[in-house]
């Protein structure tokens, strides 16, 4: 049994928006034990809609699409849908109520024909609640195989597929088990982790997959287990990654399934106690950013300094101007300065602070686009690094980010 | 003449990975009039992709592939264009010389198999270089029809795209004309926006399309016209956001092309020479990363304080504890004084402050969650407004930032 994902909408195939909504249905269904063949993003035309349905319908049993109701879109995909089942619209009471229900109590522009016309629904369709919108997820079945149409908009698509369309999907289709673990490892390249594994990966167990996933100085290990006895994957998966442990070495990091890098480090914090700050200058606030999207963030994280101008530095961290001159703004020196300065001010355990220079222009200082201090300050002592960071403006940043989280994470392990 | 992406690569459809490549070159492809019909996402699979190597070719001109390169992926790509068009891999002397440089002065782990095999190339190949990565990229031509293969690393993906592809693509195919034109506008839903320019929208020509994209308490409205008279269509264009603005009023607020609202903040701050500097507390420093995203802040930016913590409110911008124990921290009065107090600190002309409760719990105030107030102080007054965003923390902290730049745009304005 497999599934896949059309998603409707134009604006998709011009650019505009950027399909995140595939990911996390392939994620969800893949918990379960469904996998998704194929994704397709298709235009707002009935005739194109249509035909990706027929090929899906060839190969799987799970058609999911989003996109392509609403009532600036004319519902394309219902419409659709009575076409390709031979239907006809019906309004649904339940979901006019709803649908008057949210207008009356959040939307402050009066109820208008085009809203209620949501409430028009397949005769032969299941209707799933939509209870953050007014466009309802519809279930339809032809000999065995599954249609669903749900909202584009990502927070209502969620919310149905977490708590109308996984319940039904569990109940009505026998699944094989999937699990995927995934090693975070940062430090190393591509290939190099692949040839200190090698002899690992080439022993692993058909029913066990292994991805490499490389971003941003990362690479990121995918072990997938697929079969019918779920304690006997989870053991091997165990086993396999006892093995490969050792063999990584200090390159890794934490699970995935452990979160992000920035959850272990709100983590450590929050079981011992201790808080953090961070200054940063040409991160712009990242760290910050990534730090308090963890929540529970406020029980360790203090706040931050952006300075981003080197006035900044001066008038608010109280870094001397003559410091700044004798090494210039980016320099090992100034960057351990505003990892002592923000950790005082704003009495911390811990802090992090960035300076470089991540471009287009070389900014307040000579140093060549890509150069980047960051320094960590802990109870004990503080020290800064230097890296080159190549030429690209957000990734430089993005990496010095991730950087920071690693040095800061390493020393936190101390205490 | 119409295009299609297939993108190759298992992560994509496990949902580990969201596939932003499809997005950037369908922009690009669009910017020179060529549309995309279709994107498919396929597995590591060489039947799979196969075959939707022949549906694409049966539709279209310009297929492009990204992912299913590189030396832990087997250059899967590679050997299913072989088979495609009956070909064979040969060692490309050029490509090998550049992979061994990059090894040489980038990669500190030794040269290796794996890496050398990337120089294999399909023997009818046109080899397209790339500056930033060991996988080359790949243009086949069949009667007509033109084969791209390119790796799904997006920072060597974006470079190709731009340096080796768009050129080429000019050249070799006879395209219309396809102009966008966006309009962005706040504080209106989509179907209110839909009737208060329902006249309008019927009255469109037939060759511009109008779509309505909705998100986070905006709905931008994308015209896009298509021929083959450019200046017709601009001048069309043109008259038609003419009659448009108008029945739109204060809800819009300056056309995409002319860049985000932090861009257009930024271009405002710039030519008044004036600046900004922002004081957060449960958007984390979000504002800030949007400011400092934008090159050039530092002509107009001067930094942030991310008071997360209440205790760093008091200690760091200096705000009384007893206001805070009178109004408590998310309120009015809290807001105006770290806009007030930020601006005095950083000395600038311009700033903006958040306070409010994001959720999961309710944290150091007794306020709802969702509950907002945003500051604003301009060289003449400071004000803030209360809002209510809802329940969901993600989108709680996205709402406020935008809120937040369109109140301080619409007070830049004023200067």
């Amino acid at each position: 049994m497999q599934a896949e994902i059309i998603t409707i909408g134009d604006e998709i195939l011009i650019g505009q928006i950027i399909d995140s909504n595939s990911a996390f249905i392939a994620k969800e269904l893949n918990k379960i034990g469904v996998s998704i063949y194929q994704i397709t993003s298709v235009q707002d035309d009935k005739e194109h809609i249509l035909e990706a349905l027929r090929q899906a319908n060839e190969r799987s049993q799970l058609i999911i699409m989003t996109g392509g109701l609403g009532p600036t879109k004319d519902d394309i995909t219902k419409h659709t849908l009575c076409t390709y089942f031979d239907d006809v619209l019906v309004q649904d009471e339940k979901v006019l109520t709803h649908i008057e229900m949210l207008f009356a109590k959040y939307i402050s522009t009066p109820i208008s024909d085009l809203n209620r016309n949501q409430a028009l629904v397949p005769s032969k369709a299941m209707v799933l609640h939509n209870a953050y919108g007014t466009a309802p997820g519809l279930w339809m079945e032809n000999n065995g195989a599954v249609f669903l149409s749900l909202p584009g908009v990502p927070f209502e698509m969620k919310n149905l597929i977490a708590n109308e369309v996984i319940p039904r999907v569990v109940k009505k289709f026998e699944r094989p088990h999937i699990i995927h673990r995934t090693l975070m490892t940062y430090g190393m390249g591509e290939s190099a982790v692949a040839n200190t594994i090698e002899n690992w990966e080439d022993s692993l167990p058909g029913f066990i997959k292994l991805a490499y996933l490389p971003s941003l100085g990362r690479v990121r290990l995918r072990l997938s287990a697929k079969g019918n006895d779920r304690l006997e994957l989870e053991r091997e998966l165990e086993r396999q990654i006892g093995l490969v442990k050792p063999l990584l070495g200090d390159i890794f990091y934490g699970e995935e399934e452990d979160g992000s890098i920035e959850t272990l480090v709100g983590k450590l914090l929050t079981q011992k106690g201790m808080t953090l700050a961070t200054a940063e200058s040409f991160t712009g606030g990242k760290i910050a950013e990534r730090v308090t999207a963890v929540p529970g963030a406020s029980n360790y994280f203090k706040g931050t300094i952006v300075s981003y101008a080197t006035e900044t530095k001066v008038r608010l961290l109280g870094i001397e101007q003559a410091l700044i001159d004798k090494h210039s703004v980016v320099s090992e020196e100034v960057a351990v300065a505003m990892a002592k300065k923000v950790k005082k001010l704003l009495d911390t355990d811990f802090s992090v602070a960035t300076t470089g220079n991540a471009g287009p222009s070389k900014g307040d200082s000579d140093a060549e686009v890509g150069t980047v201090y960051i320094a960590v300050s802990t109870p004990h002592h503080t020290f800064a690094q230097k890296f080159t960071m190549g030429n690209h403006r957000e990734r430089i940043s993005q990496k010095s980010v991730n950087k920071a989280f690693e040095l800061l994470q390493k020393e936190i392990l101390n205490f």
